[in-house]
């Protein structure tokens, strides 16, 4: 089969075409990957940036975004069928450990990411356990369907605490920041700003339905968003961005009470003034990564059958072909892009 | 002053035009009056059913949900000045019961309510304590903000749990259930179903933003109801008619797990089906009244100067002049109304 | 095998001892029982009362408080190993429906309960999927560790909302009662009251740590509770009596705020007074079976590891052999024990 | 009246005999003062760190942990009466902010902190607004009474998620971290482990109910903390020491899913690693100060009076007339005590 394939330790990937389908076994489900979304995680992993050389052992097919079509099922499998329209739920829990016994296999203690820990979605054909496919319902594009994932996590961020009649901060507007916007105009939000240095993505928040977006390099943003307020600032921070300097700045204009969604990935270890921003405001930091099985997966289901989330398909930007993976990564390296979809023929 | 005063122990009620202005005292604020919508507990007042003559003591003004100008403010008096734009959280708290003094002052058990216990809104001025005294920020129109005391409940009733990507059943579609439409599709529900036996109300059902609306009087309502939840059931129910057969019907097709919020009031003790349709469900039930002090009303103040709930503008389908209250309570006992505002000249 | 089975449909039990020994197949486990607590439920199926006559279907092994020993396990099994000393949990979650998915498997749509729709434990051997199979810790003693099952919904009941430092009120000193009182001590209440009309239980209750336990045929009682609780009314009530009038109590004496968990199932539907007792008093009812896989769980092995609940020792009040089942059985309906452990030698 | 004054910007304090009884006015309440415990933050000001040199303006009354009797109550003064025994909810909010107005009034955006921005409790009378004002009921001694403010905080922090049946760990033992130890298995933690480098305070904790207390300057001290925990780490980490060293060691230890309530105050900003400790395990942080309004002391007193929590006792290691401050002063900068308690005679 054909797949895209980090080969070697260094910036690129190779598109192979000899690739054996793989060999299905107990509880497995072998799916025709139909589209796949690229992630700010492939990008690290084709540009193999520090992140991807401490954590990626090439050979590897990447890639985990994705829609495609079930054509066979291993010894066990209860709830998948053959021809089933499926998404992948990308985190594959081990099913033993505490996390996973208790509701928490999102943060499964031994966690193998698709397309990072084992082969992902950059093929023709892959191969998962069944407790990570997801039936999609008719009525969803496989465009859309193949957004599940990073729109589950943002669903996560957004709604850890209600945000009906609240005021919304989102830091960082590439795509999980966009969807971020989305999905607090869904929730009912009163208000959604949003920070952005690029200036087609600013351009990209309104299109998703910020009610105010700024360049964080202007000097008068903060006041900006205590008028917006009312003086009293924002009631949820959603970090979107991996800046510290965005903490600092979300720190500085949530309300005493308030609280801060963590799903961006920052540097490193950064410097945190947690005594009179988050001990002596009584804030709350939430770390968000992965979506709940599957009650988020529901959700996100019901609403773009729905058309309640409609909104998101202004994020796809760009299309290509599995074939011009390089013109997909390199724009993607511009940042003048929401999210690009390419189509695994 | 002009007041329209409960003065017999009998339907109807007497505009009077000779009251004496309302003395103020140390805490308390005199408003004039502007707007003044009709609630269902004006209407038992006036058409002087069983649970009006077991509560009101004439003679009484009464009329609760409104919007007016502050006038004059009593020693003591903090956050409320002349000239402010206000309505009246009708829930007046004592201030010293377990109740208020643990942040639940919305069921204070020593709890007065305007134009019940106390003189209320039908009138060119009322006093109030500064403590239920609630300014209105501008860009809410007079008529909209006489709205937000029954919204406020309604806001309580839908986001006592999270609502968003879930189905949402509102049983009864009088103003409160059309409010809960409306809000329950501003936090993002999935699907919105209503039941009413009203034909118009079913119609401002579908205008408020229901995706579904049955008579419950029809066969297969039941069965409908599943179908559009692909046979889970709902996993909200907005409990508005106060009819036992709706709490049952709610009982039925809510999800196990699911929950489901009161606030229509029920004649007198019902027979419900606990053991098999709440504990073996695992269903959570919500009294609800009032509203809490002061978030909601912060979040429903958020949402209408933002216009987010522009919607629930076409919530009132009639207009009158205080004196024309005759009219006003005649039409709203046939029922083909939304909300009915009365002006004070 | 030995194993006591409900034979016909009608009182008693036949204990035979010519049963094979059940076949493990996928994903199955195979456990020699050592100790089985006896459950109202079985009591209900030994006396063959209307609602056994309902559901069971001769013939079947009953009895589900169980521990003993793995011996065997099937192919796909990953978790529990042979020589595992286990309990079970004995709601048997089908994995694929809406509530498996999303968290809730204890009220799983299509469950089959053990010793109900399954064979059960009252046996040498019982077999069960692996799903439902709980490793238990060293430490604990296989008489305490049969009680996890009844201890775990208990703790769901209590624990549903926070209880440190809140007045509580358990309704009804059976097994279930008596250890809501040891799992409310625990969990730090200010005050546990209980009511019981058994005098026995009533004893056993001030040993498992109620502060106060009435006879609620008195006459006094409601004056009482508010007499201990300052005025207020309890803040959390835990009904386990399955009484109507109990819950009328209930009702009356929950603060306004204060919440209801329900557990004792009542005889069909009843009277209830929502208006006046849930609604304007913002009364929450949760509806509590089965318990959360599996956190409930740990946190049981936890606390009976540590010896933070070796209280509920006390609870074991009379010891049989299997054999003897007739005269326990005969005991447990005159109610004058706590829980009864039948030894399967 | 006398009273312990801060009167120069430098090391130390003056004791007074000669300042005016401070005069009631509209709303507040006249105190004499019993007895003082001195809080850490007492022990800044007259050690005249960087913090107090920042913060406070002498001439400054300092000390807010008190008990004491009600001699004069001004007009308005609704629930508090001239012989109530008295103690000081120490945060003053302001009463309009928007903290202050949904119910958060403990982090009010322009809060005055007795003993620090207002005159305080190391005097024979103090004056209060009645906001602040909590009466004591009987049964609770007046020592244990003036160490209700701290233990409200260290009550938030413990219980500000469910605690019944997890693993905590308490950092830093010190009186709020020795209070965690009590309050943690008040609310029935299955195990509580806690660190401490002062050799005294880790034989209180061992007194207060920690199951394991260890030096964390000794080697080994995760490895023992996560075979305590079989291995997934603590649920619930405490952090009372305001060291970097131990946040960062807390983030180690707790478990993917647990969270982290953060009371210590760090010197400034701190270096935390969000990335792979908070986002990637999915953990909450929660910033904790003060006490709600006033749900905690409720509990507070019904634990106290019922004896629930009569360990705190144990607490109280030193007592000391005021005229004797610098003794113990000098004894609390030696770390080698619990809380020492002042009587104002």
């Amino acid at each position: 089969m054909k797949a895209l394939v980090k080969m070697y330790p260094e910036r690129g990937a190779v598109l192979r075409g000899d690739l054996p389908v793989p060999e299905v076994r107990d509880g497995d489900v072998l799916i025709r990957v139909k589209k796949v979304a690229i992630c700010g995680t492939d990008l690290h992993i084709y540009n193999w940036n520090a992140w991807a050389q401490g954590r990626i052992k090439p050979p590897l097919v990447f890639g985990h975004e994705m829609a495609g079509e079930v054509v066979e099922v291993g010894r066990g499998v209860k709830r998948i069928k053959v021809g089933d329209m499926v998404s992948a739920e990308t985190h594959v829990p081990c099913g033993v450990c505490y996390q996973c016994l208790t509701g928490n296999a999102h943060i499964c203690s031994n966690m193998k990411i698709v397309g990072v820990d084992i082969d992902g979605a950059f093929a023709e054909y892959i191969l998962l356990p069944e407790v990570v496919v997801w039936r999609n319902e008719g009525g969803i594009s496989l465009e859309v369907a193949a957004l599940q994932e990073p729109l589950g996590s943002t669903f996560e961020s957004v709604m850890v605490e209600d945000i009906a009649g609240k005021d919304v901060l989102v830091l960082g507007c590439g795509p999980m920041g966009l969807l971020a916007i989305a999905v607090a105009r869904l929730g009912g939000a009163a208000s959604v700003v949003a920070t952005e240095i690029n200036d087609y993505r600013r351009e990209l928040a309104l299109k998703m339905g910020a009610d105010y977006v700024f360049n964080p390099l202007d000097k008068d943003v903060y006041s900006k968003v205590m008028d917006i307020t009312k003086g009293k600032g924002v009631d949820a921070v959603i970090e979107m961005s991996g800046s510290p300097a965005a903490l600092s700045f979300g720190l500085d204009v949530v309300t005493a009470g308030g609280r801060i969604s963590l799903v961006g990935l920052f540097p490193g270890s950064i410097d945190v003034e947690l005594t009179s921003k988050v001990i002596f405001k009584g804030v709350r930091l939430y770390g968000i990564t992965g979506r709940k099985f599957y009650s988020t997966w529901f959700k996100m289901g019901n609403l773009l059958s729905s058309g309640r989330l409609d909104v998101i398909g202004k994020l796809i930007t760009h299309r290509f072909e599995l074939e011009d993976f390089e013109k997909a990564f390199d724009l993607m390296n511009t940042g003048n892009c929401g999210k690009i979809i390419l189509t695994v023929s």
